[in-house]
């Protein structure tokens, strides 16, 4: 769009930021997609195959693997959702707000918006010239899709441990040491979770810079800028390379399968079992807390204690029990929308696979 | 709604929490548009009153007191609207997540849901009861609110000293020195201003202490209570007292005025005149520099230079000249939706209005 | 120092981010000492010129104007010895820690120490590799010197204000409009102010990316090199324009002048002439506050009272009442160390002339 | 002290959080001496048990437990030390200031300073009402602190999961699961993590606040109080759990050695063993690489491969080298001071007894 002289400064810098923010809404959006349909598709490539769900870094229940990747899609999920409505509230046109009162042209400012793009015209010359929200909300919206990646780059980061030994980093993605050679560091998820701290940083920033400022421009906010340029660059050169790694990283489904069938995992499902027995809930946790305390003694799991054993701690055990708290039944009792039941998982991955659809084709219509 | 024995903290900390979250949206919001409907009312109140427009807090413009007024409702409206879309987001339900892979006991999750008011249950269970973004993006909103409300208390203490003299500060929202017999403190603003470097302390607070957390539950999400806490209670205990303030507060409009006729503040509009005469912006900008330095020479206003001393500089000057560059006319030539003449600024507080009055309903509809 | 092969990379980039810190604190010591030498050649050539004190924005008491800047050296000394304090702890030598236990060569790590000028070996591989506390600090303590500036900046802007005119921006340092040909900008002083956002943003990110880390180098300590960088670059870019523009900033003194014998800031004084003539203070405050009420009622100063008036008041009054609160006067009795009396603020500029001699000269020693 | 009327808030509140402040960092330094105390005696009761340590998370080079451990008591050392530079800074008293300009008093405000146990009075009346660099430096230094218990915590949490098994939580200072019998969680470590958020949340908030503001006293100054409690008594109360918990807790040593004599972690030794034949390091490097994959390939160590099979891949290997591999071997070669052979060990054991006693006594001397 034609620019005519005369025209300040400053409602051209806030309309500047806002063209450029747009698009990094439209290419961040963009690649975001990509990333979880990646993660999807690992979801299905993993079929039933369980881990262990961890509290508190403890082994807690078995859950799907499936299940576990697609706790993280949610949170990319909600950023998606959070970039499109600070994108919508962002693409409105400064121009024609002048220096601080207005213009004194004869504008159409509908048709200027219009054509740029814009869903309509800014409605205060002051604020407009003046106003740095959008910049601080992207980053923002941006400081949670970097935690986001910080906290799938911290599990990957310890499954990928010797001593958890469920990921294989992929070599690709990893480099050498320089001292030792029998090492493979996982340098890009180490760069990603630190990133975080960057962008978060940045929109500490953004906030400390605006706060307190007096109407209406400000040189101040020229220091708005490199915060936005720097979060949004370090995300848009993230993320398809946690795509990548997402594609190339090999889970070995056995150890965590075998992680998932030990460890007294099926605890809580005995004591489900004992409270579908009639037993209160406080007293069937009591009950099995007791039966784990004898399996740790003998050095078995609990479907290894002898039904005279389980009995002398409460009656109501019999020998259905064995079969209640194997693995393949401990998953299937989790079954309500949002749990680990196999059944559940299969809805949530295709829910999850017709909501990106659009998702996509939106950003392809932006862009 | 009643609780079963046997539910998970994991799954009701994450529901209380998103209980509170969501009955602070509505109280914030309500407090949040009597603050609107306040600034409205004086916005209403003072009339065709002008005021310096300050950019770089030297003198710029003249505007009116109104659409300066209105720069501010502006930012409020957005936080409305980010409030609002934080609500939708934090608007699921965790109960049935269980303590990490979902209840093992046969619930309607959406009734459950329902039931409490919310929109949904959630949909993956360790993202449920690991999840914390709806409380980091709620204080994140608030910031923004907290740093819009700076902005504004900036401004006003800026307006209240002697220098400025602009506002009066209300005696019942001030208080006096223990020392000196003469002075008049805006503690309350110099509170709010002070509150939002506390509010952008919770939300990095927040960030940091859930950055690189590995999922599901561990007991650092404990940390996230307090600073939502103390953000919510800040600002649902300062927004009542600002908009008692805003009500009580006297303008001295004469002052503003008489500051708004003086400084040089009609070179744009004075400029704009010799454009419209076909002289390139550029070079109208310079022949009126030179204008405003002869003024500058003679301690006198630019409509206190006479005809032939104009035309020394440019023989474009005539006799409208001086018409043109009266306070009212100055006004008046900034005819752009969002610009400062009055005709628009009516339209603007209708358009204000208009949109509050839903905004209200919505907030009472909730609550 | 000639670095062997088969050192490791994490203890050769521990050292280098060492000694480019220990370089920074020199080199930020050397411009901040030159700023205090030239804020301290102002504090001289202002004499005995009078200004406003303000607190809460609003006149508290008269001031002179080399008090004033005084205030503003001590937060630069404050400085001086915290970025020492830094420098002190940062200056041990990790080399020969190896990639984390240690080297395995024969080295004289004491020798290599000494050579590159640090004070010592650090004392734990495993913490010299991982450690990345000095850039925190530094940055820390950077942040405060930014802060200072911004509070140095936002006096300037606010004084240079029409409405306070007690500053003339010096043209060389500021910038025009695009559009007003009246204006002259702050930019500089409004960069400085924006800066501290960054800075601050900078310690912020250090902070978040180094917490929870475990030991000993990870990946995520990269992202503690551009902070450090872009903090140290900013400062040492900014503080020589600082330097430059307080040696050609020209202060208003007769209107700075004017400002200190109005606004009844002698009424403190006034409460202290009744407190030495026997009136509790408590009583002799609310005395002088009748006797402000009664000139603000004529308009008129607390010195143009008629003697009648204020016996009407308060009978401890008499004559020399209005020697007691001239100007002058009010000045010198603020008679303790570090009160604004002409005497103290004498001596407070010749022992800050001797602080700074030996920081000179410190700061060349290192260099 | 007894405080005069009429002396003014502003000197009386700089005092008192002065007074806070102090006697903050005796007792913050008593509790974290008594915390490293414990943590010296806890390197010496493991004796000459080794584990891994670890760089990238990966398992890197074989290292005595208690260097690990004396790796973070530098990293408390130097908290100490900046507590001590901060309370040298902080500890000068602003009594007789008065409101910004001085007291009118005739006091001796040396003595008063004195009898206070400050080093000295304040040397500008306006900087002692309006400067809080003493709180923000305070936070700063505790945010650093924190940062260390953040990292101690979190690999403390590390180590106790199942997968590591080198820590076994303590159960007095652990609890366990509402739902899950089988579990104990590490409470007390997860909410030490999330706090290091919560108190670098407070320096950012203690920055924020006072960026920009103009001197002298302003009633933002008063948000400068709550983070500063807060990060004191946060400190304060956990510093003492971390010493109790640091002394309940059982180490595997057992399973902590077998990790160390597992993974590889002698192939820097084997690089060595290979440059002391005088193979250039690059070389030797890739060497051992090789004789790494080709152990990987038979699943063993590398003491394990036969002569042959390591001359096949250089002929510099003799039968030396599997003496050379071996655990007790590897650490007596990282033979430099910091270095984790066991003698250099025990002597940075000593060197860290000798100086937490005078700490001691320091904090006692100040108490």
């Amino acid at each position: 769009y034609k620019l005519h002289s005369g025209r300040s400064r400053n409602e051209q810098i806030a309309t500047d930021l806002r063209l450029y923010l747009r698009a990094g809404c439209d290419e961040i959006s963009e690649e975001l997609s990509a990333l979880i349909s990646a993660v999807l598709d690992r979801s299905e490539q993993v079929g039933q195959a369980a881990m262990p769900a961890y509290t508190h870094l403890q082994r807690a229940e078995p859950v799907l693997v499936a299940h576990w990747l697609l706790g993280h899609v949610e949170m990319f999920f909600r950023d998606l959702d959070r970039i499109g409505d600070c994108r919508k509230r962002a693409n409105v046109c400064p121009l024609g707000s002048g220096a601080v009162t207005g213009s004194t042209l004869p504008l159409d400012r509908d048709l200027m918006a219009r054509e740029l793009g814009f869903s309509a015209p800014t409605t205060n010359s002051i604020d407009a010239t003046s106003d740095r929200d959008f910049v601080i909300e992207f980053v923002n919206a941006l400081s949670l899709l970097a935690l986001h990646l910080s906290r799938w780059a911290e599990e990957m980061l310890l499954f990928s441990t010797q001593e958890y030994g469920f990921v294989h980093l992929p070599e690709s993605y990893s480099t050498g040491s320089s001292a030792m050679p029998q090492k493979m560091n996982g340098d890009l998820l180490e760069l990603v979770r630190g990133k975080a701290g960057r962008i978060i940083g940045d929109a500490t920033a953004l906030l400390i810079t605006t706060k307190g400022l007096p109407l209406a421009y400000n040189k101040d906010l020229q220091e708005t800028q490199e915060p936005l340029f720097h979060a949004a660059e370090a995300l848009l050169s993230s993320l398809p390379l946690v795509s990548g790694w997402t594609k190339a990283v090999e889970f070995d489904l056995e150890r965590m399968q075998k992680a998932a069938e030990t460890g007294y995992m099926n605890a809580f499902a005995a004591a489900t079992y004992l409270t579908r027995k009639g037993v209160p809930f406080r007293i069937a946790h009591e009950q099995v807390g007791k039966a784990v305390r004898l399996a740790l003694e003998k050095s078995c799991e609990l479907q290894d204690l002898s039904l005279a054993d389980l009995r002398a701690i409460d009656s109501h055990f019999d020998a259905e029990f064995f079969n209640f708290v194997k693995l393949e039944n401990v998953l299937a009792i989790h079954d309500v929308p949002g749990g680990t039941a196999p059944v559940r998982v299969r809805e949530a991955i295709a829910a999850a696979r017709s909501k990106i659809a659009p998702a996509c084709e939106d950003a392809h219509a932006h862009a």
